[in-house]
């Protein structure tokens, strides 16, 4: 009888689309405006899925008051306020698309998490352009 | 070829987290402020998810005015402006966390929907805390 | 290793329900306030999910500028400021339900949208009635 | 010491924007899409403002509850799953953009509500359309 | 040159409204399911407005994470997930409507606010139901 | 008997706040993470108010469509997807908080704009830090 719970945090980045494999022309036909040099930013607002048995205990299945604190000390102290493709060491060789920038936060946060919860992350790069790993 | 329909409703209500088989310094240390003696309360935000055919004649699933109804009949008129320790005997024995109420509110809709259709029930307690069920 | 990816859209319309096997009482009774022979209206929100394996040279599932593109140019340009009872084709005999509008919009982009990728659609008729095809 | 209390609801409705004095070349250049002959619709979200002194017996500036019994029986039941157009006597030779919606709803309330009050509209017709009155 | 400057902050509390001057029917017909003895809750949803002229040597008119602070300090840590009418003592002799909390959220934050800027507070107590001081 | 009527437009950029005549122990003593050297960024909600008399043929104080218009090509092609400080000249000398970027947009629709309408900007720079000029 398992149930899933969910918490949603928020953090600030700045971030460039970019293939260094090919050239300017290439880059601004693919990725447009977000291939700006000078790079630009976003409010990315995650949703971060526990899935597992309540405690009879306690009737969580997992503190969500904990689970903010390992996001926080896993994820946004990295994230927030940052430049993710300077400031991040995962995304130095790797195009910090939604999609990228997703897993990489699963991976982070799959690390931490016990293996008796499913996990489930909802990355929103804005309110109308947004990510869900694994789909 | 099953669509799935959903209906938000609203309730606002008080409760306390608490095991009664623990000492105040255990439930102060679980719970934190949600042990409060005094009660807090939240604005919930409940959707239900209703799974079927649609059928020909009508074009619907399950008449959203109707499952409003239900809703309300069954689950607001019981829960909005309780307090839902004392108010809700459901809670009489069992913690009132978000994990709890989206089980007990899922069994009493369950009781109320024809079985062939699939029910899920999600309730927010906050905006960033919310629950699902079943996961 | 699936990733979804998901775009949001607007769209603003009339319509009407209405079964015209039906006499005027039973539409009334069915259908209430929404049989209304002059019409009524929403803003409708239509969320598209597309779930693929992320291209390694660009990290995208699905360019969501395309995507977006395609959504305008295959759904928005029919239905948005229209009456969908007497504009849309689709809807000539077919009650247009939320149930079967997501339906309609779920078909014609299925055949846009290549096989290798997944596909669901979310439409909200107003904020707290939405339904979501294939459930 | 004056307190303002605000309540919001919704109405789904359809509606043209014409001028009859106008060919169908200049109305279609002035109102676009908004012109279409068959009517397109929306959610409107209308929220109303009244400012008073709060009675010191009951806290209240105005019961929301009875604000809310208001706009129900004298806007909602007349504008709701209505076309303004057709079916709204004040459209009958009044253009229903925004602002004269506004205007409407505005002068219906005023004559509803005690003149020690102070009273203003906001009437959303999409999230990112939306007018006040008065300024 | 002035701008103004907001700050959104959040807490949840049980309240229960009631005239210990009236008896329990008269009461009960003002304020109806707000009077429940056992109390009931709500996620409220603080919004401080500070207008000044910004200082040249930051940009800001008035630092938001302070401003946050203050809010915390003052404020939140004295009202979130309490009961306002048995935890907070202004409301031992007061009722605790959204009128009366938003006026006694303003003075607090009043004393705590050089006075060459102008503060306004508005207070959400549902999404539909919220008031704002001073008008 | 004038209406306002307003426009929500977005945009995203990357930006850093840092006063030149400060070393870096000052500037990170006042702007924090904000002044991060690699930029952060944000998505940007603008709001555009325009106060006027309704014309009577249009029944429009100021057609929407022609304001979103001038937004995107005053502010929006300008900015979006740009970093404030080094892509946008007014920024060239001025610390792009958001109380210097909503008086720097105003300025610019404000030579836009006929005088005979009143015009208010509101910026939203995260969901919980906004600002508005004219206050």
């Amino acid at each position: 009888m398992k149930v899933a719970v969910y918490r949603k945090e928020y953090f600030n980045a700045a971030h460039r689309l970019h293939n260094p494999e090919w050239d300017a022309a290439q880059n601004e036909r693919v990725f447009g405006k977000c291939n700006n040099p000078n790079w630009h930013g976003h409010n990315y607002e995650l949703v971060v899925r526990v899935v597992g048995e309540p405690d009879p205990a306690t009737g969580y299945v997992y503190d969500l008051k904990l689970l903010s604190d390992l996001i926080k000390t896993k994820v946004l102290r990295r994230f927030d306020h940052k430049n993710l493709n300077l400031d991040v060491p995962e995304f130095a060789g790797l195009n910090p698309t939604a999609e990228n920038i997703v897993r990489v936060i699963h991976d982070i946060l799959r690390d931490a998490i016990d293996e008796r919860f499913d996990l489930k992350i909802t990355l929103y790069e804005t309110e109308r352009n947004f990510v869900e790993y694994p789909a």
